[in-house]
């Protein structure tokens, strides 16, 4: 850009005039914004007369004036009424230009000393043995997209429009009563809500219960995403070993200060895979209704169980009086659909709500209102007893190559549950490393430490749900390659 | 159901024979559990052999281990080699009944002390003048629902499993380069996180930038929906009334302690209507460095401007340094699409997704996809530019009716933007009770004073999109009506 002569603009601007770039009036309106803030045009400087600028810039008359009004909107220029247009005298002269003084601003304490999340990231990539996913090839996706255009079809206002905090009470209907049915849940829709993923459930509780210093007891190993969201309100994690049996309510009593809450995997231990038995489960409450300690029961995968149908819940031992108990449909459906609920004590549900709507407003109503459909047409049901079949067969296909092929370096953890299996090394050594190896061999698994806090623990977990019984075979003998 | 004759079931379980009820399994697995829970069944007693036991109920020897297998497995009974089947003897004899010492477990301080949330529910309902409603009926979902089919056709397995939390990388490249040009932006897809809506991106932010007792300013009136985000970190606001031009940095030097945050409307402040004249974005910035002060810019309806091309952001003056920029598609799309963004300075990044994992993992990938493909072939665009011809028709429609029938007794804002128009009573009367007038009239009207912490306003927010003109001039007469 050529510098302007004084008081006159002839050649003081270069429009480009390829088609497709910004309009003129964009350009000019730009190259003016710029001399303003890099003080080319000084505060006070009079313009000349849109007609003149038109002439000295070669312009269409409207360009200028259109440009000029913007500018002057903004407060980069002001028209004084009789005597024309000028630069604006009260920008700083510095504009925006980093000074020496300058104070770097930092983040909130609790976000610096995070620590790093445990990235599930690697091990979700489509790879022999990628944890959590579920064989999605095999999810009836054409009839889910016909229920999506048939449901935005019927109802387009309820589910483009604000939604409901709780969640779409069609999905609070029937999902109370699947649950009431498969899991012996005690619940009503309006003790649901309807939350983003389980993940969002845990986020929350911890902030509806929580305060920084508080106790809370985690198992120990124990799944790491609930750890992350539930230090993230400054509460303190005691992590608990589980025994063979699971989480040994006998360790409550040696417990301080008193915890404000337990967080459990009781249907199905992540990542061990035992369940507690019902003589636990009924002390647990009892200890927790005496001394005051709130139970999270994640259920994060109970439909998937080989041995018999799936064990009923604690949250109904319970009465739904202390025990919050959180779902996904990220395992049973796919995780793409960020899909959870949380079942609360009726006490609980508004404040609750209140967290909810604090965080995001609602969860999309689309999706619920397919979900709905998809339950009320007994696809759900359907879709589960599909995917336990298949997975029970690849379980066993898992089962059967690591004893022929690793009999002698891994010892398979007895899970009658999930999607999948948790070996131990037999001869302890760093998992962390081996993970590493079969990574590099092209295999996704996680080493069974990282869900430890205070435990030594040496092992592996591998999912199988997504992948062929041939492939299964073929992976653990890559898999067994690369430990050697 | 009869008594239980001693070591005899004859006639102790009646089952219920009619179609469509639960198995017989089911029903003697819960009539089982019941009596061991109810001590009806006592700990060590032992059981007749499944055989006995099938007889004496009248049931399938099958229906009866199935069902003894569950109740084993979930350790209601034990099976002790040759000698039979007992009452687990470990089972508290309490059961979970409630005892007179329980303690009730409580809330977090947080939680319990957190102000009832602003509840926009009621005037969400599709009454005139309902705020934050866009003219869904205008929506083109015909074309949002083939492009969603053909998205989830072309890349079902992206779309199903787990996403990337930063959101899905085709949705912030289309996002980036729409956000450059239209709002002069500086970001690129790296530095741009999808958010589930603009809600989502405050609380985020809040977690990262503050610890309890920081000093967070915010406009006075402004959005109660970001105060209750940020104010849920423990942060202290500190309400800073706007002037006829906005927020006036001037305010800054003599706040004590500095504040950490500064949360800001620039493009129009919400809910008065003003742009903040680019002086004062230059001195906040000049402020905001030289002491430290992370600067949040909402951004919420910049797209709706009747004045003139959209204004550029803050955040392009700044270069994207000291400036958050949150942006939501719930006004310009729909709000049940539940879909914002937040273009972070570069090393906020890494932090801000810890914690969107933490919250949520990952926002769901379909409608980004869909919404990657509606912003790529120039839908938004267009959408916008119609929108914005229906809005501007509205709100003169609006304007007129009210200086017709309303122009002694209420006093429209000035402002060239948004979807609605704040009016103030000439009479400086009670709003809340005003607006509880309209309520009762079939309006929904939200009362300026809502948004108010220390400022006494007395006026009314009119929401004005979502109605055609002939609507808006009755509501008028009837919010008359009912005003005097």
């Amino acid at each position: 850009m050529a510098r302007r002569a004084a008081g006159r603009f002839v050649g003081w601007f270069r429009p480009d005039r390829r088609a497709g770039g910004e309009s003129l009036q964009e350009q000019l309106y730009a190259a003016i914004r710029r001399a303003v803030l890099q003080g080319e045009l000084t505060a006070g400087e009079r313009l000349p007369s849109s007609r003149a600028l038109a002439a000295d810039l070669g312009l269409g008359r409207n360009t200028v004036v259109t440009a000029i009004e913007r500018l002057a909107a903004e407060g980069y220029l002001e028209s004084r009424r009789g005597s024309g247009l000028f630069v604006a005298v009260d920008l700083p002269a510095e504009g925006v230009r980093p000074a020496a003084g300058d104070k770097p601003p930092s983040l909130s304490r609790r976000a610096a000393e995070a620590p790093g999340l445990h990235a599930e990231g690697e091990s979700r990539a489509m790879r022999p043995f990628a944890l959590g996913a579920a064989a999605l090839d095999e999810f009836p996706l054409e009839l889910w997209r016909r229920l999506a255009v048939q449901v935005l079809r019927r109802q387009p206002g309820d589910l483009l429009g604000y939604g409901d905090a709780r969640g779409l009470p069609a999905l609070r209907r029937v999902l109370a009563g699947y649950l009431a049915d498969s899991r012996g849940v005690v619940c009503s829709p309006d003790t649901i809500v309807i939350v983003s993923g389980a993940q969002q459930a845990l986020d929350l509780i911890g902030r509806l219960l929580l305060d920084p210093g508080d106790a809370v007891v985690v198992e120990d190993p124990g799944y790491a995403g609930a750890r992350d969201a539930l230090a993230g309100t400054g509460a303190r994690l005691l992590p608990v070993a589980v025994d063979g049996q699971g989480f040994d309510p006998a360790v409550l009593a040696g417990l301080a200060p008193v915890p404000k809450l337990m967080m459990l995997t009781p249907s199905h231990q992540f990542p061990l895979g035992m369940t507690l038995p019902v003589a636990r489960r009924l002390a647990l409450l009892a200890e927790a209704r005496a001394r005051g300690i709130w139970i999270v029961e994640d259920d994060y995968d109970c439909e998937y169980r080989y041995g018999g149908p799936p064990l009923q819940a604690l949250q109904g031992l319970d009465g739904g009086e202390r025990v919050l108990y959180v779902g996904t449909f990220s395992k049973v459906l796919f995780p793409g659909l960020r899909l959870g609920y949380v079942v609360l004590p009726p006490q609980l549900v508004e404040g609750f709500l209140r967290l909810k709507t604090a965080a995001d407003g609602f969860s999309p109503g689309w999706p619920q209102a397919v979900l709905a459909e998809f339950i009320a047409q007994g696809h759900l049901v359907q879709h589960i007893r599909r995917m336990r079949t298949l997975y029970r067969k690849r379980r066993s296909a898992l089962l059967a190559a690591l004893a022929r092929h690793a009999g002698d370096l891994l010892v398979p953890r007895l899970s009658e549950a999930g999607l999948h299996v948790t070996v131990e090394f037999r001869d302890g050594r760093d998992d962390k490393s081996a993970a590493a190896a079969a990574q590099a061999a092209g295999l996704s698994v996680a080493p069974l430490s990282r869900y430890a806090v205070i435990r030594r623990l040496s092992g592996l977990l591998l999912g199988f749900a997504a992948f062929p019984e041939a492939e299964l075979e073929t992976a653990v003998q890559r898999l067994v390659k690369a430990l050697r």
